[in-house]
């Protein structure tokens, strides 16, 4: 089975560079963490947001496991808040929606803040770089927050970005979703206005 | 602006290489026929079809200007025929739906016909090999056309091969939609079967 996970993962890896700065939004488990540690390679950084202790401790240890918690900042603080934390232009931001896998399923992520913190990516991305949201829409607030997460993209500027929605057809349930945002290089910007 | 066209091709071009066994089952003003003999090299061939004898002359031209004729057999039959022409599996088969531009568009590709065309393509193509769906909702037809291909899509076995739904976000009017679907390779098919 594909998962969508991993559709998020290959675009990523399709434009991150060694040494690039990357933002890990919503770190859970650690496992796009991980993936983007390993992408940007030893000069690279990567910086990982949760609201949730568990969530990077969990990170943390798996970042430990595989030697490389030295390329990643944890940071305990709503992805909203990433433009406090980082300065510099971005090359990806990874958004993984919902609730911890095993942890407390009424802690999930909020459709206001994830808006927010969509926002704040934008702005803090590079040209010709790209945001992946994976949506829950089969979970109770996923539905919700899907709709004020696609709404949102629907209003964004074409000449500033593109967003693609990708969903897997032939799986059973309400399967999650995938959106991915392009940033486009100034020069396009400049072609189109 | 970036086009689903352009989507699909990129797809395309990620698994189709020189050499290869491709299909064009809407050849219409030549577009992708063109991208895909350029794709296949000198040694592969481009089994182009469509039901308009215009589109085909419009096709021919293209190639000729391009100097890429001899890659390319056009055939003017109806793309659910495909088995009947193409015996070797094929890397690779690119749908274009609705109306010939510039031509009638009273004559469009049928719902019922694409569906066993893409039944067709599903057969032909070798394991890991891609079909590309560009759907048109947004003309008269094009709405019925999608639900009846989507519907089909949602229905294939997800041991088979993976149907990934592809639109575009933030852009004015009711987007064309790209289908994307991929046939797993026999190990996989067997580790999960």
């Amino acid at each position: 089975m594909i998962r969508i996970t991993e559709l998020a993962q290959e675009q990523i890896s399709r434009v991150v560079r060694q040494g690039a700065l990357v933002v890990d939004a919503t770190a859970g488990n650690g496992r796009d963490t991980l993936f983007l540690a390993r992408l940007v390679g030893p000069g690279g950084r990567v910086f990982a947001f949760d609201i949730q202790e568990g969530a990077l401790q969990k990170t943390a240890s798996l970042l430990e496991e595989n030697r490389l918690a030295e390329r990643v900042t944890l940071l305990h603080a709503g992805h909203e808040t990433m433009s406090a934390h980082i300065e510099a232009p971005v090359s990806a931001v990874m958004f993984n929606l919902g609730y911890l896998p095993g942890g407390d399923r009424a802690i999930v992520t909020r459709p206001e803040s994830t808006r927010l913190a969509l926002a704040a990516s934008l702005e803090l991305l590079r040209p010709g770089g790209l945001i992946t949201v994976v949506l829950y829409p089969g979970h109770p607030q996923g539905q919700e927050e899907r709709e004020i997460i696609v709404d949102y993209c629907r209003s964004l500027d074409s000449k500033v970005c593109r967003v693609v929605q990708v969903a897997l057809l032939n799986c059973s349930g309400v399967p999650p979703e995938l959106l991915v945002l392009k940033k486009f290089k100034e020069f396009a910007q400049k072609e189109l206005s």
